[in-house]
């Protein structure tokens, strides 16, 4: 290494990305300081190549990209085994981090949100710490954090579990086991699913539940359409809203 | 009520509160589309009407405000009970929300981040479902998840547990408890700690764990100076570092 290596820079992504063609201009989504940060990559470790490029493409109509979109580099992620949801994977660090070894700056950044959070990335934050490499996270938003505070349940006590067990029994399992969680600590408890399995969760959820307990849904925040239900698992039950199956929904449980 | 309610804002506030005279142009720090709908916003429910009034400063500085900053009615939530760090308040939910049951758009907002999150607001949104009031949360980022993504710690399970008693038995304890909890389920955990106290939080953590568990620090996100640094106990007990006493600081840490 000659100089002082090159800084990580976590770059969130917008939340948008199950809404094909969407025509929201990046401005309005994403803090300015952090498109302009973006122009100036020239490299990238992505989840998904093909989804930062259509990123840069929406930077470039806002800040124009330092270098041509043709020759910015872009390295995936290696790919979690399939059904491997939240399943850590490895990786070769000193590959990846090779250009910022070199002294460049690089991006990370995942599908949607920001990296390592509810999607790959953590273990090249792990290994840039590792090799010393200065990491910098962008002011972006989550949808976790959002359906969190949309949901009106505790938001100085949560826990994000990730994906449920999709086998029925190991499920009812799992949501009765978070419900206690929840209420011994006051510990409102964050989960995600498949958009296809949107409403078979939200079945198992109102069917294990006590009818006290509160459940709140959100669906394609900051995406036209958005929308938040919150109330107890009676009052779902009275009225049921069906979920569409093709947008990311947040599902929150809070039991006092 | 006339008419259809208005709609309840999440609106994020910038993560700068602590640094004074912070210079940094407001649409660096957020998107457009948030300052937009701030913008409009005639009522809002704050934490802290001055800090409230200072944002609307500087959003009238990118987009004018739609009425004189003078005739914006602000309303402030009723603050927790002194060193009641993280618990519920009482809420008059029909006279805070009145604006929006009369069909006027309503902004929540906290002192830094998103309203509801580590920060009052929830009992607010919690009350706007009950009452049939649309929430819709905008995009921003919470200093939470941007200490979490740049932790490089596991992001698909993690907690966040508020603050850790001043104590120090009380402390330890807890701290031990963490640990265990982080062990038995892969879970990161997430903690603050009032500024001047980032030291002794860090010493008591560095005390009491066990030398490969991992704890990071990230001091000041979003703003100049800021900082994570990610390593095992071991690591940082060779060589420390201090953390400002006049700074946010988010605490993470991973056992496994």
């Amino acid at each position: 290494m000659t100089g002082s290596p090159g800084t990580l820079y976590l770059v969130p992504n917008t939340l948008d990305f199950g809404s094909a063609g969407s025509v929201t201009p990046i401005q309005d989504l994403m803090p300015l300081g952090v498109i302009r940060v973006a122009a100036a990559l020239g490299h990238w470790i992505s989840e998904n190549a093909k989804t930062t490029r259509a990123f840069l493409k929406r930077v470039d109509a806002v800040i124009p990209l330092a270098e041509p979109i043709q020759s910015i580099r872009i390295v995936e992620l290696p790919r979690p085994p399939k059904g491997g949801h939240g399943k850590a994977v490895t990786i070769d660090g000193p590959r990846l981090l090779a250009p910022a070894l070199e002294g460049r700056d690089l991006g990370l950044q995942s599908e949607a949100g920001l990296p390592g959070v509810a999607d790959p990335g953590s273990e090249v934050v792990e290994a840039a710490h590792a090799m010393g490499i200065r990491v910098q996270p962008l002011p972006g938003a989550s949808s976790l954090l959002l359906a969190l505070a949309a949901s009106g349940h505790n938001g100085q006590s949560f826990a994000f579990v990730g994906y449920l067990p999709s086998d029925p029994t190991a499920r009812s399992v799992r949501i009765k086991e978070l419900e206690a969680l929840s209420r011994r600590h006051a510990q409102t408890q964050l989960m995600i699913e498949t958009p296809y399995r949107n409403d078979a969760l939200l079945s198992a959820l109102l069917a294990h539940l006590q009818p006290s307990t509160r459940v709140s849904v959100s669906c394609g925040l900051t995406c036209p359409g958005a929308f938040t239900r919150s109330g107890s698992v009676g009052d779902w039950r009275k009225r049921l809203t069906r979920l569409p199956a093709d947008v990311p929904a947040v599902f929150s449980l809070l039991s006092s």
